[in-house]
Order: structure tokens, then sequence, then C-alpha cells
């Protein structure tokens, strides 16, 4: 598989760079962004955190908003921050342009419906193909931590909870915790699963929840003035499946703050600082 | 003078908020945007750093790009970003629509020439009534500092070096240190002010060097990858203007980055402390 470069800024001593890429998963050109940090420029190998962005996101809205790289550099851990759904002129988008479905809302699943089974699964992009890509072509280990926001971070912990296997930790800002129960977790499954309440519970962070067996520390930071807390975000949901099964999640509530990138560069730092602990930095 | 708060978002225990306003020096409603950090939620008054940004650039840039909350949080200090031009439906723009000059563009300058007197006067903008209005509506202190990026580093060089007596120290990212002697800077000049290079040198920071008489701390961070440098950022004719002079100016030329947000964010921690040490923080 070639990636071709597109991009490259030097940033406090290591690399952001963009890569285009053919994907198989996705039936599609892709891009995706890498922050390298010095330590490879000194031969070591570093893990990997994988960043999904929430709806409407490319790979940009983290690495340039999210003020990361700083400690990341000096942890020593690369990121790689996905698109948030599959591209290109061949890809269908929702008919009425909406922002959360089609185009920038993927949903980090394999859709089983037409049109768009042949090109949203995200899922096996972000499981199986991105990381085979990363681990094959950049001085990384195959450590792997997984976080991210809102539809993201219903991403980060379903495919965390998944694929206990393939990751050290799971953190999420203001994440969908509970899709079945939402509007756009339930337009999103009505679309790209049809409506057999089975299918959905595989992409559901409560369900999964509780169901889980392994149990990788989650942390999950989520503000109390986000517009979208009691509609669509229903962390309660979450709380309570954690207690049910004992699951060790670490749920903070922060006083004042919402769902913007405001929020997350506030406390990245402290989501950096807990993957690096299980990565073994 | 009215303020009308149009946002606000809770960032590293302090605020950033936007607010808009009529401003007399540009004869329009203006934006800006302020980092309130968190000592003034206890009581404490703190000095102000103003940031001028670059071309095309609005109030957002620096606020969502730099990082720089999570130090200025610590230190004490509010930052203020205004616009980089007039804006408005009554507000002239370029002819041709072109990015260096109208809208987006002001070059911190006051007009002279029609029809853009009548709002492009962004230097009486920064260097009085914007300070003005924050120091009449916020808990701050009369300490200023000033620093920008490439347009907005030509500013804070030129409004502090020009209003000594008004800032404790200035810092600037890749600046248009010779806008005489450069494309973008002919072409605005040109525009602002007409063909004589008397004016132009009114706004010119290795002029302004040359003839300085008070020397305030200046500290200067320049890529040495960045595609701007040979053409229209010219380093060297400042250092020149400095050791003529015997300014201490501070001038480092940073290996191997380029003009973007992700060489800013890299350094404006040493900013942000060289502001501090100056202010007496």
């Amino acid at each position: 598989m070639t990636l071709e470069n597109i991009s490259a800024n030097k940033s406090f001593g290591g690399w952001h760079k963009q890569y285009t890429h053919r994907s198989t998963a996705l039936n599609c050109d892709m891009r995706f962004a890498i922050f390298l940090p010095p330590q490879i420029a000194q031969g070591q190998q570093v893990p990997v955190l994988y960043w999904l962005s929430g709806l409407t996101c490319t790979d940009e809205n983290f690495m340039q908003k999210a003020g990361a790289q700083r400690l990341a550099a000096e942890l020593g851990m690369a990121i790689v921050a996905p698109d948030t759904s599959p591209r290109g002129d061949d890809v269908p988008d929702d008919a009425e342009g909406s922002y959360d479905f089609g185009l920038g809302a993927g949903f980090y699943l394999n859709a089983t419906k037409a049109p768009w089974h042949r090109h949203y699964r995200m899922y096996e992009y972000v499981v199986s193909e991105l990381p085979a890509l990363i681990e094959a072509n950049f001085p990384v280990t195959t450590q792997r931590a997984i976080s991210g926001h809102s539809m993201g971070g219903h991403g980060a912990l379903t495919i965390g909870l998944k694929n206990p296997e393939r990751y050290s930790s799971i953190s999420a800002f203001s994440p969908i915790t509970n899709p079945m129960n939402c509007p756009w977790g339930q337009k999103a499954f009505t679309g790209y699963l049809g409506t057999n309440q089975e299918d959905w519970a595989q992409y559901d962070t409560t369900e999964l929840m509780k169901a889980s067996q392994a149990q990788l520390p989650a942390l999950v930071d989520q503000g109390t003035q986000d517009n979208f807390l009691a509609e669509q975000l229903k962390p309660q949901a979450l709380l309570d499946a954690a207690e049910q099964v004992g699951y060790p999640l670490e749920l903070r509530l922060q006083e004042g703050f919402d769902h913007s990138y405001y929020f997350i560069s506030s406390f990245i730092d402290d989501h950096l600082r807990f993957h690096a602990k299980h990565l073994g930095l």
C-alpha cells in the first residue's frame, strides 16, 4: 500500500505530516495526519495514540486545535488522526446534506445497508487497515491507545471495548455514550445498519460495557455546560453500565466546560499522561 | 462604548470570550477575542498581551491554534486578539479580492488614500481604541505587551517601536521586517498610503529600528523553512538595523520550521515567558 506525503510541518522538534492513500476497507482515497515525536529522529520506536474526531471534522481539527503535540513530543508518543468518513466523488452523501449523516459522519461502524455499505466501513478502517498501514510505514511499536471526541469518543470507546487485545487504554471527551437512545445515533444506525436493534447494540458503548469481559483502563471527560449533554451524550447511561458490571471507568464531569476544542485542549495533557502510563512510557 | 459578548468557552480554568463593538477608529463594527486567565476570578488584575494576526486571519486563528492558554493561565496573563482589518458591508475590499490587500490585510497602519482612509485605521485601533476598551471593561492593569505573526509581526514591531511607553516588551513570529522592500509591503503601502517613501518608512520596522531612541526588549522567531522568508520577511534587514544602532534584539532562526501555526505553537511558551518577565509576572 502506497502512502503519499502531502504536507509536513516541524512541530515541537517532531513532525506533523499528512498522507493520502488508497483504502481497501473504504474503497476510496483517504487522508490522515500523524504527529511523529522527536524521539523517532533519535532512532526510537514509539507507541501510537489513535485520535477519532467528531461530526464534520477531518484529520486537521485535532492536530490544529488540541495542543497535544507539546506533551506528546515530551513523552515520545505518535498520534494518528484519521478522517471521519470515507470521502470522494464516488462516496454517497446524505441527500439533505445534513452534518450528522454521510460525509463527515461515518460513526466508526461498518454499514450494511445500501448505498452506504460500499464505502462506510470506518470500523474496519480504524481497527485494522489504518494501524497496519501505520505500523508498516513508520517507526512505531504495536502498542496502541485510542481516544476521541463526541462521535469520535463513541468510536474510541466502542472500538476499544470490542478490541481490548489491540489497545492499552481508552479515553474520550464528550462521547456519545448510548447512541441507541439519542437522535444522532438513531439516525446514523437506522441509515447505516437498518432497524434491527441487535445490530445497533454492537456499536453502543453502554451496551458493550455491560457485556465487557476484558476491562481496559478508560478515562472520560465531559463538560457540564456541553450543549449536547442531555439530548445526545448521556454520560449517566455509561456510568450506570460501568457500575452494573464493576468496570473501572473514570468519568470526570468538568464544571463549566462545553463541547469545543477549548475544552479538549484544557484536558488533553491528562489524557496523554493517562495513555502514557498504560503504554509504559 | 458598549461591548456585546457573543461567545464564551471555559479554557484552562479561565475563559475565552469573543466580543463585538462599534469602533470609532475604524468606522465599523469589530470583533475581538480575549483570554481571561483564572486569576481574574480570584480578584486579581492581570496584564495584557496583544496578539496581532497575519494576512487572512481573524480574531480566531491564534486563540484556536497557538496553544497559548495553558501557560497564560499559569502565568496570569490576559491575551487580546483583534481582527486583521475593518469588516462589514460598508468597508471597501480589494477589487480583485486578493488576500494581501483590503479585508483581512489591514497592515496595522492608518490609511491616507481614498477609499481606504475612512476605515483602514488599524494602527489607531490597536494602539489606542482597543486598549482603552479593554482597560475600561475588564479587570486588567495598564501593563501591556505586544506580539504577532507575519503581517501581525510587522504590526507588533512597528507599534512597539513607535510607542515604547505603552508596552513592556515586543515579540514576533516570522514578521515582515522591511515592508518597503518586499512585494506584500509595497502593494499595501502604495494602496493605503500612496507612493511617498517617507510615509512608508513610518510603518517599516527596519527603518523604525534604525531611528529608535527607547529600546524595548524584543524577541523574534523565524523558521528557516518558511516559504516567505527570502521574498517577503527578510530578517537580515532587521538584524542589520539592530546591529547598526545596538538594539538588544534577540532574533532566533529556528531550523526546519515553516510559516504555520505548528511553528507558532512550538515556541509560543518562550514568548509568553519572555513577556511575563518584562511584565513583572
